[in-house]
């Protein structure tokens, strides 16, 4: 179990240099890449069930999620997937999302580190605006994509808001 | 206003028996809709900011919310999206979340009165469980569709566990 955790630890420590080891661009540009880190915890899923109303057990119930060959409960997947709205709108306060596909590949348990990347594919001035196409991809722990899709926003700017990638 | 208020209140009338006056199935058929309908508060609101980290000023302040033409604060779209795991789930208690797309057509702001539903349009035993494809659409006050697309679910059972539509 030690010698599992030093890989994980190792694994992960591995995984935030790469994925911070580059400045947030100060002018967005297709190919860019935004990201943000964050653990989601059980306090975060109750939460979440509650303003969202889904109860499904599998969030909640550890024996229900084992039946159905998950090791414990999950992350609702529209809860990680907020992770795509949460970073376009951190450094566009005032973006408005237009759309957003959704795969979900692999389960997020809580304490699973999760790293949601959006990368611009596509920019369209559009009436002093942006329309913005995104690649939006989460990893988690050891670089295991969970969701991956297409998200479309218009942006007021390209000019980034820099703001210090947090783990949360 | 008055005038416009009670054109309001009937077109919701409408809209309520028009989406309440079907029972709900017993086993899911290709065909079948299953609809919740649910307004949002400015709590909702800020306790999805919370739980998201997603602080948009789009959704919690009125004058940036106006400066960009919208009539007030909006309510996330990730949020009122939430409606379709919610209805899956509570109809078919352990479903696991394949995919989800979505396109944002028109805001949803705090108050307003939104109907979803999801129709099933292709069922696939797979295992001794069901992969379901939906159509999934919300609409607000007035039948304006807010949000349409579609998911695919994996179901423990057709069978549809009976939940009376509530209006929360």
């Amino acid at each position: 179990m030690l010698m599992r955790s030093l890989v994980f630890s190792s694994e992960l420590q591995r995984l935030r240099l790469r994925c911070f080891s580059s400045a947030t661009p100060r002018v967005l540009k297709p190919g860019d890449i935004l990201r943000q880190a964050r653990y989601f915890t059980e306090e975060d899923v109750l939460q979440y069930s509650k303003v969202s109303h889904d109860c499904n057990p599998l969030h909640t119930d550890a024996a229900t999620a084992r039946g159905v060959g998950f090791e414990g409960p999950l992350v609702h997947g529209m809860l990680v997937a907020s992770l795509f709205p949460h970073i376009i709108s951190s450094h566009f306060p005032g973006a408005v999302y237009v759309s957003q596909s959704l795969n979900f590949k692999f389960p997020v348990y809580i304490g699973d580190q999760v790293i949601s990347e959006v990368q611009a594919t596509n920019l369209r001035e559009n009436k002093n605006r942006y329309l913005a196409k995104f690649k939006t991809r989460c990893f988690k722990n050891g670089e295991v994509l969970v969701i991956e899709g297409e998200a479309m926003a218009m942006l007021p700017t390209l000019t980034v808001e820099q703001e210090h990638s947090k783990e949360q």
